[in-house]
Order: structure tokens, then C-alpha cells, then sequence
């Protein structure tokens, strides 16, 4: 049993990360911080946690955090770097799912995120806490970056290909497609019902975040230089991502199945379907699973991967999870037995 | 431990009881039955089964049934009563999801069903599975009539009222939105996401097969004759049911507020909210609870009730299973307590 | 010809009259005001009028509004009232879309608003634009209150029953759903697509501003004072609005069908279907149309009628447009021959 | 002022096509036929045409629809080929909504349509129906095939950089998303509410009838074969294709912007947007637009161009309009001024 806080819960990975938590066995929620909410109930907030959790919002004080023995931050980007250093240095293990910790490199971070990094001291110590690369030093880690959404869905895409090198990792497409939810629960005229719903469009297409995250897996993977063009799309619905990958394939004998089902057989959350299939989005909705097929159209050279995930759980408060379980020794699945609410 | 089984395994009701079925600790699902889909993996039909169920559809045959402590059906209308007399003398316990036990007169019942019955001298035996009213008989019963989705949400927010003698039960209303999914799986055009989204209409406005199952459990509350005026309409949402119910209060000085806190105190699944709450169906989605919420408006004569559920939780697979675990003396909760999904 | 302008175009009302206006053949849209956009183009804001709108938006300034005919507010409610006489001295006839002149007796206004009037002396002067009421009134108007798109569907469906005596007065009960492009444009959490797709909600129970005005047009018609209880609803999806109303029918041998028919012959834009029709809003879905069915459940007493409009449209844009039409003598219909989207 | 005729107008490029028609100025609509629903009124099966439509469906015989001067087909693929040869040979011009007259090649047709095709004399002289490559041709013809809608935005989308030379044709790729309304108004499981809304998947990536389509309209602006992957997906609205296209430049200093706007420059129906815009398929929603943007992600050699339609509308019915005013001499936009309906 652990003592767990959540800094930033008013969000939509916080409300997951709280259904996840109230009912996972071995944690006890200690602790739950919104500058904006304190004293409020947070079932109040969250009338679907009525009955599950009796926790009020707090002020985030790190003298009412000290006392666990790991903290989510659910923070937006930039909060959780203010912080994580006195929490370290008290011996609060602490698991990131904004995108603070996830490049290593200080500069790009700044570059892409508009702000000096506070700590990049502790860059080259935080874990990437993607567990189908990094379970090894996941378990070890004092700091953990989550991983974003649309780099889940895309690397566990990918991997497979670049790291058999079958693949012109020189030219790579990532056309790829979420749920609303993946914009937050902030209060954006682009993410209102009469905005988003009834209607497809792209954005960012000049570079998006998640773009030097996913080039830093995919280049850790193949150990060169990658050359990956990433559309994201705005999806008329709440949960979801599918991403649709593209690459060429170098040789053209490549047993790609059997590729991907040996290189994730002991995954637990990652379902290598058999070929040609669909993976619906909804197939993992509410569900920490990654859903993989593969096709050849034509049986030509372009190998098309599909990939699907929730990205509020496997893409966020689910894989923060899993995460912990790794960390603190627990079996990974614990507490991640969701089924998929289907219809 | 008991040994499962549930006929007709293919529709929306079937997928909630297995993905409920899937996780619950005390059951073992021996057996899914479906005359079209035989031979096929449960989890092709339904891929966010796979991982979670292993079976087979197989073809719906006494002597893979009797085997079971307790059947399932989740077949249309009409189809459990050709096959539950024999289960019953083969000493198997029956939950019927769909209409067949749920009407006590079998006039009536031929009346809005459309066939006659096929074993009438069953009817008063079933017991009508709402725990809030019969839990003490479904404890016995050999077979319980699963209520409907929307008699559900509406006995349940009206019966305090009732019960209580305090409004006028000759003039009740009862203006109630569905989510599609209370249509079914079926293949009709009516609920085709381009015509059932981005809509609102009132259907069966003459006369919906649930208002005479309503009828019959608000007489049994009230021990008169009640006047139900009920209307609903299809939402375009997957799940959910929002009753809104009007009714005349007789006595002006009614607690209304303690009266329902006090009736529905010792149910796991009935959640009555602060007043002048506003519950949402997506509180619920995925959970087994009803949550109601009682307003006045102007400090007037007329009551409104708000009450909402998971159709296919409360109001169908999940109110079967708090059923099977009365029947066979487990925790009500047991399997059942799942957080709604939300966003 | 006629010169519009509009002040306030950012809004769902704006931008459905400027796809009105901008089709309308006797219309030369002039100006069109935002303090927030001024200097941006109305099609980068609004990319469905690229190639049909060429104004940019443009400072609220009295000098560029005087030389309008006629000038259409689609503001928040409070800011009419504060341009409106000083237009009108000018010579500029105006047409509210808001609320501030909707309701006759200004302490009324400022106990459902929350403000002071700003000049209570115009409230008898301004005609409540509903045609089907007022079209009289409404030629000669130099101020016209735009009705509610909620007061619009609930008047047009009581009107023939409370006008022919037929009811009961007192206890009338309006359930009404509304797409949520009827909270408008600002960005509110409650309005997000992951706050409010799949789910359905009332809201304001105790008591909506549109209450007043309702009761407002019901008890002209009736000639005595209304007892009315309203319940509002958030429904998942943008446009459309679905009122249920009841009714107690004081002759049971009311000819409601010939009544209903005879009221609306000569309306344009009131389709009374076939009795115990069932009318969806997405038959109007932007189309200044309602559609009126009419149902006596059981033969009973109680009546429900059903009324869909386009909440944008007949219940906001729609209108006044044909509004504009009766004050300049064109032919009503002219401009608002759009048949709705389906599917 | 020409006769018309519908073969087969109870599909949704029916109802849209009665929506045009019934507002076109130079349009006498005389007969609509369906064998299903011969006898009813068309506005009863679509209530968003009462008041507007006044004709019933009737038997599809030649006899009523030889006296019209152009025939609508809006049939199921293989309908149309039927009683083509004969219309023609009755001096009557026709326009084929499905796919009968779509591929030049008659074995290529039957290998991607499963069946022979019935008039092979006739793939020739058809004119593939897209106006801004046959404008010339679609004037003269007797027999247009209107194209599929996703071969509209992906022809549309990479024309100019195709005609121009300026990429690879050896690998491009068009990942396109489509709205549930592609899929028709038949009565399938897969297009259910509950089955396709709230998700998003890929469907028929091993090959889709309308890959051989958009290959032979790039094959012929390429001089060339091309190589195209054609990934598309069922996405959760009503109407929309947004197709995400992208290709290798062979040229780093091509001026793109300049190139599609003066490719598209006279063309009424062709938005080109500004450089790095995100058209958003409700943008066109309602209207026969397409919108294009061009983008070149961090200066690469990648280039990807996002084209969106109503498939309903320049994917379909509007497009076929489009083709009737030209072939009858009418402007080319007589009866498609309509504005997309936003919100």
C-alpha cells in the first residue's frame, strides 16, 4: 500500500487518473491539489466519483505532499518543473504527465515549449515512461515523464519496424487522429461542442509538440537521425486516438506479423491483431490497451500501420499507472483490468 | 462460484453482460449462445472483449445449458418463454432481460407484445427484478423479469412520491430521453448515426410497450389505479436515460428532500443528490446508479423529479447482475462497482 | 434595398445572419461591429463565408450604424439597450435578437437579468416580434424584441390550445431540449464537446429567464394569468430545439387537429404535420420552419403537443429576418427559402 | 427550364439532390422513382421537404422518365447500366451518381464491382463528370459519371502538383477521412449510432473501389502510372471528407501557393486558402465547395495538402448539378449559391 497525491486534478487526466486510483487496490490517495478548486469536494467536480472519492481539493503545499510516497502531477506544462526538485529531494517519487520531463535536450525544450526549463539538471535522469522500451529503468526511477498521447499511439506504431530496421526511417508519416479530450478541459472556443463536433479538420501542421518527442523515441530506436512528417487531427468525438503510420519498407520479405506479435508477446497492454485489421478506437475505450494491424496494400512496398488507443488512459492516466505499478514493484496490471465500454 | 450462461449473447445487452460477467470474481461464463453467430469468437464480434472472454457463440441447446447455475437471456421479445419452463424444471435460475416475465397479466401482456404468451402460469411466479422494491423475493426467486430500461429510471424516481401518498397519482408525467442504444443492435434506419444524430423527436407517443410495466409497479406502490402520461424520445447519445418526471404535490408542507434521502439510505445503487441538483446521464455511464435529484419550482404545487441511469447498466446487464448476486447470497456490489467513464 | 448593419456578429446569431443576410436579395449589408475582432475579416472568423461575406468587422460606432434602415443586435443581453434610443432618434429601426425588450415591465426585466434597464421607457413601445402573434404590430415597429428560440417553440405549440379556452391554464408544463449552440458561442466549460456530447442534463430548474417571457405571450393569449412549469435540457447536439408540452384538456371533444390546422393556414412557417406525427428537430435543421404535432395518449385528457425549430433559425436569425421582411413590405418568405440539411 | 427525372432517390445523394433541385431556378422536377416506396410522397420518407417537394415516389419505367431531359441516377452501383442504353437511344442525357460509368476499362470495372459490366460500348463515351478537368466534354456529353467523393477531394487535392510535375508520382499517399454518410442510408450494423459514433477506424485498406478511380484520374493528368496508398477511415459525423494528402517534392523552390491558386483561379467551386491553413470540413458543410490548403512542414520535402468537401454536395449531388448546368448551358453555380451551415 502507498501513499499517493495528485498535483492538478481538475483536468480530464486528473478524473481518469482519480477512476483509476479510488479503485486500485494498493493506493491510498492521500492528497489531491487545484489551487482553483481548494475546498471543494472533488466528487462535486466530478459527479461521477460520488460515493468513490471523499477527498477535497487542496492547495498544492509541499508539506501536505511530502507524505507520499509518489506524486502525479497533472499539472499543464511548466508546473510540475517548479516543483519536482524539493519533492526528489524529500524522497517523493514523482510520476510527470504533462511533457516537462520528456526531452532530454534543455534547448529543444525551450524552443518548443516557449520557456526556460527550471531543473534541466534532472533531464538526463527522468525516465521516459514508455514500459515496452523502458520498463528497466522505470522501475528505478525517482522521475517519470508520461508520455504524451499521440507519441504512445505513434512510437508503439512504429517501434517494431525501425527497430529491425525494415523500414527508410528517412522518410516516416504519422497521419494521425484524436478525440477531443486530448485538447483538455480548458475552456477553448475550439473545443466547444458547436465547434468540434460535425466537422474534421487538421492543425498544427507546421510542428506540433509531441513532434520532437516522437523523433527522440523513433531515433533511440533506430539509432540515427529520423525524418518523420506528424499531422495531427482534431476527431469529432471524446476519447480516441488512431494513428495511421506509413513507411517504406526496405526489404520487401519482411514477415511483418510475426515481427510485431514476437516483439510485444509479453506486453500486457499492447494487442497485435491479426492482419488486416481494424482497430477501432472504441475497441480500447476507457482501457489501458494499445490496438496494432498491420497491412501491405497491394502487397507493395508501403507498409501501413494502424494503431489505437485511448488517450486519456494507455495515453495518459492509464500508462501513468501502469508506471507506478512498475515502480513500486507491483504487478504491472494492477488496478488496469477496465474493460472497454463498447457501445 | 456459479456456472453462466446467457442466451443470445449479440446485442447490446449481451456485451454489457459479459463485460460485467468477464470481471465479476464469483462467476464462471460456461456458456454464450447465438443461432447466427455460432462457432465465432465472442471476441471478434466484440473487440473490446479480446484478452477477456475466450468463448465461443455456440447454438442455443438445453444440454449446454443446464449445466449453469443461473441463465442469462438477452434475447428479443418472446424468445426466453419458449425455453425458460424447461430450464426451471432442469433446476437452473433464470434472469430474463428482455419483456417476457415482466407483465404480471397475461392479456396484457399479449395486448402490447403482439403473440400470446407461452407459459402465462409463469407470470406470477417471476419476480420483477427492481431490488429497491422486491429484494427480499428475488432472494427466492427461481426466475426474476429484469425491469426495462426506461421503467427503471422512472419507478425509481417516482416511487418515493407514491409510496408516500403525497401527490395526485391520477395525473403523473413522465418525459423521458433515451440514448440510441435502447434501440438495440438491430440493423433499422432509424438508428443509423445519420439519422438518430444531431436530432431530437419524441417517438410512440400512443402508447410504448413500457408504459404498461410502469403502470403496473406505480399501482403496486400507490395500492390504486394511477394516470401515466409517458413520453419518450430518442437522444443522440449512446447511453443514457434522463426521466423528468412531473407530479402534483397534494400535502404544500412535504419534505421531499428527507423523504427520499431516508427511502433510498440503504441502497448501494440509488444516489439522491443534493437538492436542486441537475444529475447528468454521463455521471452514470458505465456504472450501475441512479441518481436523482427532486426540485420546485416557484415553491409550487408541481414536483419535478430528475432521475437518470445507464440504460444498459441499471437499466438492463448491470441490474441483472445485482440480481444474480441476491439470488445467490453475495455482496450486492459484487463486480458492480465500476466508476462511470467521464469525460 | 435596404441597408443593414449588425452589431455583435461573433456569435452563433451573428453568424447565422450574415449567411441569411448575405443570400437575402434585398438586403446590402453594410456594417457589421465587434469590439473584440474589429479589423478582422467576418470569413477568417467564419471560413463558411469565404466568398460570400467581404466585410470586415468593424468598431460599434453610432456614425457607421446611422446610415442603416434598419440595424439587427445580436449582443449579450444589457447591451442593446444601451445603443437602441439613441438609433432610433436617428431614424434607424432596430431589430433586438437579445433579451432587453422582451419582456414588458422593466422591474420584471431586472429581477430575471440582473440589471437595471437602461430605458424602461421603450418597452412598451418594442413589439414582440412573433409574427404569428404580432404581425400587425410588427410593420409599423421601430423596435422589435426578437423572441427566445425557447419561448418561440413553447408559445407556437400552446398558442391555438390557450387561445380557443380549450385547457386548463394553471397547470401547463413545458420539457424542452435545446442543442447546445443555444448557450452561445463563449467559451464555457459546461459547453465543451467532452463536457456536453453523450450526455443529457436539465438545467435551470428553479427558474430560466426565459420563464417570464414565456408566461409573457401565454397569458396575452389567454387573457388571464398561466401557471407554467418549465424544465430546460441540454442536448448533445448543435442546433435544434424539441419542446414537449402538456396540457389538460377542459372538453374532451376538442377538435385539436382542425384547431391547430385552421390557426396556422396562412403561416409560412408553421407546418402542423399529421395528428400523432412525431417531428424531429433535424426536419428544420436551418430552416425558418416549425413543425407542430399534436397527441392524446390513450384518448385521455392530457395533450402533448410536440414543436421543433431550429434554435438558430426560426428561433433567433430566422426570425428576424422574416421580421425585417414584414417591416419593409417585402414578402415574408423572402430570403428564408432554405430547405433544412438532411441528413 | 428542362424536365427532370431521379432513378432511385430514397439514398441520402437522393434526399440531397431533391434538396438542390427543388430550389434550382431552371429545374422542373417531374418524376422520382423508387420501386420500395413507389406511391409514397417523397416528403413523407424526408419531412425536411414537406412544403417544398409535392411529388410522390413511382415504379422506375422508362416510359414516365423518357419525356425528361436529363436523368438523375442515384441508384446502387450496377442499377444505372441497366437502363442507360436505352435512355440515351430516347435522346434523354443523363448523369450517373454511382460508379457505373466511372473506370474507362471494363475488366477493371468488373474486378473492383464484382459483376460484368452491362454496357461496355458506353465506358467510352461517358465524360467522368469532374468539371474543373472536363468542363469542355461534360457540355457536349450524353452520360456523365458524376465521381465518388473521395475521388473528388483527392483528385482535387493533387491535380496541380501532379499536372505540373513537380513530385513523385511513384508514392503518394491519401489518408482520407469520410463522414458515416458515405456509407449510405441502407440498414447496416457498421453504421449504427452506437456502432460509429464515439470512435474511429480505417476500413478496406487492402484495397477500396474508389483506389482505381482516383488512380485513373492521376494516372491521366500524369502522362504516366502513379502509385497511391489510399487509407480511408469512418469518422463520427454526419457529412465531411477531409483528405490529408501527401508527396515528395522534386523540386525544393516550387511556388505551390501560387501554383493552386492559378490553377483554381477561374474555377467557382475551388477555395485555395492561405498558405498553412486548416480548412475544416464543416466549413463546406451544406455547400459544393472544396477547400484546399497547402503546407510544407519544417521546409521539408514533403509536401501535404489538406482538401475538404460535403460528400453529400460537391462529392455528389452537388457536383452533379454542377454538371447538369453546364451540360444544358446554365451558369455554373444556377442553384448551388448555398452557404455552409455553421454552427
Amino acid at each position: 500500500m502507498i501513499n499517493v497525491g495528485i498535483v492538478g486534478g481538475t483536468g480530464y487526466t486528473g478524473v481518469e487518473l482519480l477512476r483509476l486510483l479510488a479503485a486500485h487496490p494498493e493506493v491510498d490517495l492521500q492528497v489531491i491539489t487545484s489551487r482553483s478548486e481548494a475546498g471543494r469536494a472533488v466528487a462535486q467536480l466530478f459527479p461521477n466519483l460520488r460515493g468513490h472519492v471523499a477527498l477535497k481539493f487542496s492547495e498544492p503545499e509541499i508539506n501536505r505532499l511530502c507524505d507520499c510516497d509518489l506524486v502525479f502531477f497533472a499539472t499543464p506544462n511548466g508546473t510540475a518543473m517548479q516543483m519536482v526538485p524539493q519533492l526528489l529531494a524529500l524522497g517523493v517519487r514523482v510520476i510527470d504527465l504533462a511533457a516537462d520531463f520528456r526531452l532530454s535536450d534543455a534547448k529543444q525544450w525551450q524552443q518548443w515549449y516557449g520557456m526556460p526549463h527550471a531543473c534541466p539538471e534532472l533531464l538526463n535522469e527522468a525516465v521516459y515512461g514508455l514500459p515496452e522500451v523502458n520498463r528497466a529503468a522505470i522501475r528505478d526511477a525517482r522521475l517519470v515523464a508520461n508520455p504524451g498521447c499521440y507519441p504512445t499511439a505513434t512510437q508503439l506504431g512504429f517501434l517494431p519496424l525501425i527497430e529491425s530496421g525494415l523500414v527508410d526511417v528517412s522518410r516516416l508519416i504519422a497521419d494521425v487522429k484524436s478525440g477531443v479530450s486530448g485538447a483538455g478541459r480548458g475552456a477553448k472556443v475550439g473545443s466547444l461542442l458547436c465547434e468540434a463536433s460535425e466537422s474534421m479538420s487538421a492543425y498544427s501542421v507546421a510542428g506540433h509538440r509531441h513532434l520532437p518527442e516522437i523523433c527522440q523515441g523513433l531515433e533511440q530506436a533506430a539509432g540515427q537521425a529520423v525524418g518523420l512528417t506528424f499531422v495531427p487531427h482534431l476527431t469529432p468525438m471524446v476519447r480516441g486516438i488512431h494513428a495511421t503510420l506509413y513507411a517504406e519498407l526496405s526489404d520487401p520479405d519482411a514477415q511483418l506479423q510475426a515481427l510485431y506479435e514476437q516483439r510485444y508477446a509479453d506486453e500486457p497492454f499492447v494487442d497485435v491483431m491479426p492482419a488486416q485489421s481494424h482497430p477501432q478506437t472504441r475497441s480500447v475505450k476507457g482501457a489501458n490497451t494499445c490496438r496494432i494491424a498491420l497491412h501491405r496494400p497491394q502487397q507493395g512496398s508501403t507498409v501501413v500501420i494502424l494503431s489505437v488507443i485511448d488517450n486519456l488512459v494507455k495515453g495518459a492516466a492509464g500508462q501513468a499507472v501502469q508506471n507506478m505499478n512498475i515502480m513500486h514493484g507491483y504487478d504491472e496490471r494492477l488496478g488496469l483490468a477496465q474493460i472497454a465500454l463498447l457501445p
